[in-house]
């Protein structure tokens, strides 16, 4: 491993409901294969695998799911696993990490719950990412957007940096119009929440602006312990934390936030809309895609995943049918953010 | 049992695939429960049960369904039981039933693959219908139209007889355009295969125009033979009788076919879309209607059948969802109708 090598952080956290039957508590989203035959998770650690500009991952998880991550990182010489007490949102998990890495390390925060179509642009951006990292700014990946999706937070870009910009502004999730207004300007990206920062630098914005928080975490490392290559937090310390965004406890108050533009075909698959988008490359000449046994007649941009039964489907457009387990999904894409609303996604 | 009684005689014939997954080889839509908790071969019994104006009921059904007969007849004292040795179509089974009957009972020809959703009335036009036959008539219920239906035959009303109008002229199938004409016109029903006659009557006529069908019946009954309440033809004589409906074998020939109104929320339920309109009594505020667990946001006229899997849905509007053992089908209503041409409906 080189000393400049990039230390990816993979964290793991979240899930979500909207992709419910086949996400769910106890297989939840970056552990499934969504878009081709490996999971999300396996393909964030892919990403960064193979190549000497990037050393080991430092995977970053609840203890529910260690044995899963395990089994899935298969054989990956020098990852480490760091096992969260609780789940605390994003700031203390990328403050663990960064109290365990070198300070002077470069640590590249990957989310495991997208999908990018385009490594190679994800690579080129990371590496950008890191040179303005090491210059001590604190660095987002600003997603290049291709729609007015009201769904994301945007970052507005400032000054031009070498490779990036300087953050002028984060805007919080806007109204339709206001995000069609900043997608017609080509002056704001999303917020993917993928993130290099020096190590040191991070622990340091941290005590400026959540000192408590810093307190709690290195008290958590001071008193977890190395289990081969897993560490366990200090519970009550880590516990202790009040849990928030690394964009609410850092990005949006440091006057060091940057970003590097990142085109690489990002999706963050919030729902069967957003996977049956990210899958469009496999679709058949009507749009269609399926992913187990299906029968289509006279079906435009229909997504069928099934886990066992036959799908058979007659007449349907822009509509989502998943079947999982003893659960029947049927929703058009329009509807599909609301998923999370249904019975089945709320009382699992 | 009065000698005037009424023979009422029960096609089990059919089944047809566009019910696929649940109407399926081995249980057909006679024997499913689709509207309400019986099947309509229940249901078809029981509109003439319990009413000394009509006999106990002679079944005509093959061999694969004489034990589900007998199971869902349950205590039904004098039923009767004609098991064809193959499947002839209509005429022979009719024919059949009326050469096991006194020359002088009047049958009452009933398809057990029919909603009627008002039984009074459908008695009220028996009642008519007999009248009818008993002066030599071969009477068909003429079933009131209330759409420019393409899928059935037309009855056109010619001279008024006692209850009933003799019919001037049978139409096949129509296009859409002439369809919508006899919807205008008020002179036209739909022949719904529900059929009075005086037994000995349609074997005279049968004679006259199926000469060699008569003497092929004639001959399976002669040496047929009865076992308890059930009665087996001749297989090799029924087998060789070419198979024929008795629209095309007699009444599309004789000059004695008379029609009496039938206005009694008929349907055929002959797809997933036609058995959504028979429940649309038991419809929700939205127009949904749910046989089974089910959860639905968003979603307008949408009917979800399930024998045990949950059916989650959002967004959906004119779509029926169901799922039975291994097979999930969503069909639009408006493709219901090509149901039938899936794999899993024709591979069965």
């Amino acid at each position: 491993m080189r000393v400049s090598s990039i230390h990816p952080v993979i964290l793991c956290g979240g899930g979500g409901t909207r992709l419910w039957p086949v996400s769910r508590k106890v297989s939840p989203k970056p552990f499934l294969p969504l878009v081709g035959e490996e999971t999300l998770f396996q393909q964030a650690v892919r990403r960064v695998a193979g190549d000497d500009r990037f050393a080991p991952p430092m995977v970053v998880a609840g203890a529910d799911h260690a044995a899963v991550i395990t089994a899935q990182l298969g054989d990956c010489p020098g990852a480490r696993l760091v096992i969260e007490p609780a789940a605390r949102n994003t700031a203390p998990a990328i403050a663990l990490a960064a109290a365990l890495l070198p300070a002077d390390a470069v640590m590249l925060v990957c989310p495991s719950d997208h999908h990018i179509a385009d490594p190679d642009a994800f690579r080129a951006a990371a590496l950008a990412a890191a040179a303005l990292a090491r210059e001590d700014w604190l660095v987002s990946f600003g997603i290049a957007a291709d729609r007015p999706e009201t769904g994301y937070g945007y970052l507005q870009r400032g000054a031009p940096l070498p490779g990036g910009f300087a953050i002028r502004r984060f805007v919080e999730k806007p109204d339709l119009a206001r995000a069609a207004e900043y997608l017609a300007s080509g002056d704001y990206s999303w917020n993917g929440g993928i993130f290099a920062f020096r190590a040191g630098h991070l622990l340091a914005e941290l005590a400026a602006y959540r000192p408590e928080m810093a307190r709690l975490i290195g008290e958590a490392v001071a008193e977890g312990a190395w289990e081969a290559a897993r560490f366990h937090p200090a519970p009550a310390a880590f516990a202790a934390i009040a849990g928030e965004s690394v964009d609410y406890a850092v990005m949006e108050n440091t006057t060091r936030a940057a970003m590097v533009p990142a085109d690489m075909g990002w999706s963050d698959i919030g729902n069967w809309a957003a996977l049956a988008e990210a899958l469009s490359g496999a679709a058949d000449a009507a749009g269609n895609i399926a992913q187990g046994a299906a029968d289509l007649i006279d079906c435009r941009n229909v997504l069928v995943r099934s886990d066992g039964p036959r799908i058979s489907a007659v007449g349907l457009e822009d509509v989502c049918i998943i079947v999982s387990g003893s659960e029947v999904l049927v929703t058009t894409r329009q509807g599909a953010q609301a998923v999370g609303q249904l019975p089945g996604a709320v009382n699992q």
